[in-house]
């Protein structure tokens, strides 16, 4: 019921999802991809350019998804503390559970020469945004301190989830990325100093979760 | 006197570098790279196989220089926290100080696949190595505590780093990154929350610089 005709796009992005992670973005031929869709070939350039085309394309509304369903669960959180560990679950979970969506976004996107170079990053900087609401949030009600620059907390927060699902995704996706949760919110919040703040958070690794 | 006939080599991977950064990977030309090095177009084919050869030369070379340097650099430090701060500082000042390089490694280098895909990152693995090492290091000498993760206080500290010095260069190399120390070790140490270990570091942003 998924595919209706209205979503012949949607589909052709789905089955270049797949074929992306499989294949590789360079080895990876249009015509696989309009057959994974079920579509002729010639179709596929009804909806796309070329292949960069769809690869970006993927990312811009894979990320409209992300970002409007993790705002709308970030949102019933009330602190910022419990926002962020929304946020860095929805982000382990939602890679856990699209394997090669992880696998385009973490490698195959970053091959490309329009994604990496130009500014066609507006979904990206719509979720740091999200981020940097989520730490200012934080900071009004007291679940964070103030005196750090918002945009470098933010490269914090990103950097370290982005290393992390890359990293998953590099050693073959073996082992269980959202039990890595509460391990990055304790990173996260008390960092790994010695602090009475990190030595609270002492006992089992994950206890918040 | 530094490009002696047996450096010819060294000199191609420099004019590479600067090509790559100012032209694009995909775009520079094998010729371009030859003229900027002053030898012949046949020469740079005696020394690589072809430019995606170069790119990764470019990254194995340098980070070889990279690591011992480092290592070196920090081996003078006695506690893991100074290691750590020893090579924040190193890691963002060796970036400021060689824009091209930093270009080359944060854009053009993630765009090749055999970098993405295959296992040439050795040099990668070594730094991530030195960063676990500093780690573990400040974990037997009481700068940081013992029960995260190792590979995941990597990830956070790499990852970070990574992303920091990315949005340095997508913004123009505007700021002072090298300036970046001090709030860094702030998070890395601390984190954001507001644990007392987290209080004792409200003064001054940087004040560690």
């Amino acid at each position: 019921m998924r595919f209706k005709t209205g979503d012949k796009r949607l589909r052709i992005l789905d089955s270049a999802v797949k074929v992306f992670a499989h294949e590789g973005f360079f080895k990876a031929k249009v015509f696989q991809i309009a057959s994974e869709a079920g579509v002729a070939p010639g179709t596929v350039y009804l909806y796309f350019k070329n292949k960069e085309d769809l690869l970006i394309s993927i990312f811009e509304v894979r990320m409209q998804d992300i970002i409007s369903s993790f705002r709308a669960a970030i949102m019933e959180k009330q602190d910022g503390r419990s926002r962020l560990e929304c946020l860095v679950r929805m982000h382990l979970q939602g890679f856990q559970r699209q394997p090669d969506l992880a696998a385009c976004f973490q490698v195959e996107l970053r091959q490309s020469s329009r994604f990496m170079r130009e500014s066609v990053k507006g979904e990206l900087q719509q979720y740091l945004d999200l981020i940097r609401e989520i730490v200012e949030h934080g900071r009004r009600d007291g679940s964070f301190r103030n005196q750090l620059p918002v945009r470098l907390v933010t490269n914090f927060i990103f950097g370290t989830l982005d290393e992390v699902v890359s990293t998953w995704v590099m050693s073959a996706m073996k082992y269980n990325l959202v039990s890595l949760t509460g391990p990055l919110m304790d990173l996260f919040t008390n960092g790994i100093g010695r602090g009475v703040g990190a030595l609270a958070a002492d006992g089992p690794v994950g206890g918040t979760n």
